[in-house]
């Protein structure tokens, strides 16, 4: 049978499970994809650990709408959101698993253009994709394509940047401008003129944390401001060191045409997912040496140090305004951009 | 606010997502969920190795509808399913991450029964769920509850089954009856009244593998038949090592209440789902030793010897009918039972 759509039968576990699989997946992912048709289970090399290393875990699923955004795909962003996750632990990503939840009906080329995008993103970010599954649901009880990745990394001896590790005094650097990766999908979504595209960030961090901890093992945090954007980031900082956080009115670097787009739809940008930018907490006497290193980096060229870590207002993020007074950040609240990511 | 319903603002990665993980998924999982809120990543143990140990990694998507059954529900058949692939391929499950995707509406009642059906399940399993993700999508959007979950073991030196491992003369070993789980799923989905009610054979398969593993440690081939059944599983062994397969009709053990609702639907049973079921090609110096630790087992009592491996048709599984001919037993083809896991 040929067809460009995917069928029920795509997920029955059958034949033509096999052929989707042997057809799409393993020519573009051949040489690391294990797991798939043959076995249950990838069967890796054990870690390199050395003394004192930990194993990293995480996961996240995707839901992003529209899949196709300018600047990435619902592909290269399920890779590097979990890579991400990963290097702000501060491990080195080594294996990824993809889940795919497909509705009934998608474009097998479509599908394609995804698995090719997440084998360059995992190539990119030196990660091998060693497993997978595929689900098919019938038309009209999902909307297009889920991906779920989980990811396994190794965390050196002596590093363990944490949201609970802030101290007063540590100052806080943010790795470039904010709202990209949220902007451009919603403008996307919503068909925004903007006069000017604005592409997502989306971007795998950690070849840049790696620098960063070269230069300053003991970097306090590190967070990667997805959803809930930079301002919820700093709030769980906050929350969970008890410590207050001071960041400065315009020191956070924001994109012209994102600061537009956000006085249009109302947003902070503050508030508005990125996907290819970190937030840290560094002490102090690193400061200088991390930013350096940071902006030498592709993905740090705009880092900027935006606050410092303090003893008073424990829990709390304030910002110091242009007219000399200080307003509270708070958390984000409601859902200001649902399927962002 | 006060609701017993998922918002999309529990998606949010802002305040409501924190209480939603606070609320209902903390106390639950207490103990073991690490980097939810707090870290991006789970930060664990590196596993104790020892001489020739891999690491074994592998991933799940569930979909089953409905998402409660006669005999579990989405929760458990998510983490049993995850630890029967790491312990197909002979590994000790350690560690498990979830990531649901829940439309907008979903009662968190039922979301808090699903996450303690998992607790419990992983418990029962002795692995730890390590981490999680929550992803709402607007109503209509998403079934009800889509549940990834992604696992790691370890597998110990020495330890190798793969369904490229299959020798000639290996016997076929199933570990109990076929059919129980996607019966059970599809009967209630159609509402069909069978006068007796089929359960989910959904279990925990690794302590059985280890039994077996402890009397023969050479165990050629280990499968769970999920989706296509034990058919699927069989070609899929013969195929990938070239074997051929003759199992004898009459042989394979199937519920009566099974076997009549296949009758009924117009299913054969040896390509409905098991989810508490394996199948293992041991070598013939093994299979009585294997046998009775897995009739000594709870989830293994009615195992039994279904046929053998042979040098002749290569790729090919065969039955030997009851009047002496025998005939092909092919790979699921098309698609007889959507979304059963």
């Amino acid at each position: 049978m040929t067809t460009d759509k995917i069928l029920l039968a795509h997920g029955s576990g059958g034949r033509m499970m096999r052929e989707l699989i042997e057809k799409t997946f393993l020519p573009i992912l051949r040489g690391g994809y294990a797991g798939l048709g043959s076995d249950d289970s990838a069967v890796l090399p054990m870690p390199d650990a050395g003394e004192g290393a930990r194993l990293a875990m995480t996961t996240d699923s995707y839901v992003v709408n529209p899949i196709f955004f300018p600047g990435g795909n619902i592909g290269d962003l399920a890779i590097n959101g979990t890579v991400n996750d990963l290097a702000m632990s501060g491990a080195t990503p080594l294996y990824i698993t993809t889940g795919f939840i497909v509705e009934e009906g998608f474009p097998i080329s479509d599908l394609e253009t995804i698995i090719r995008t997440m084998k360059d993103a995992a190539d990119k970010a030196g990660v091998s994709i060693v497993a997978g599954d595929t689900k098919v649901v019938d038309r009209g009880k999902a909307d297009k394509l889920f991906i779920n990745t989980a990811g396994v990394g190794v965390i050196p001896g002596g590093i363990a940047p944490s949201a609970s590790g802030l101290r007063p005094g540590d100052r806080i650097i943010v790795s470039g401008t904010m709202g990209d990766h949220g902007i451009a999908v919603m403008s996307k979504r919503e068909g925004l003129e903007l006069g000017v595209d604005i592409l997502s960030d989306c971007a795998p961090l950690n070849s840049l944390v790696r620098a960063m901890l070269g230069v300053c093992p003991e970097i306090h945090a590190l967070r990667d401001p997805t959803r809930g954007g930079l301002a919820t980031a700093l709030n769980e900082f906050a929350s969970e060191s008890r410590v207050g956080i001071l960041v400065a009115e315009g020191a956070v670097p924001v994109n012209d045409a994102v600061r537009g787009a956000c006085e249009i739809l109302g947003l902070d940008p503050l508030y508005v997912a990125n996907e290819g930018k970190l937030v840290a907490a560094v002490p102090p006497e690193c400061a200088d040496a991390v930013l350096a290193t940071m902006r030498a980096h592709e993905y740090g060229r705009d880092a900027v140090i935006i606050g410092e870590v303090t003893d008073t207002n424990p829990g709390k993020v304030l910002m110091k305004t242009f007219i000399g007074g200080t307003r509270i950040v708070d958390m984000l609240a409601g859902e200001v951009l649902p399927r962002i990511c």
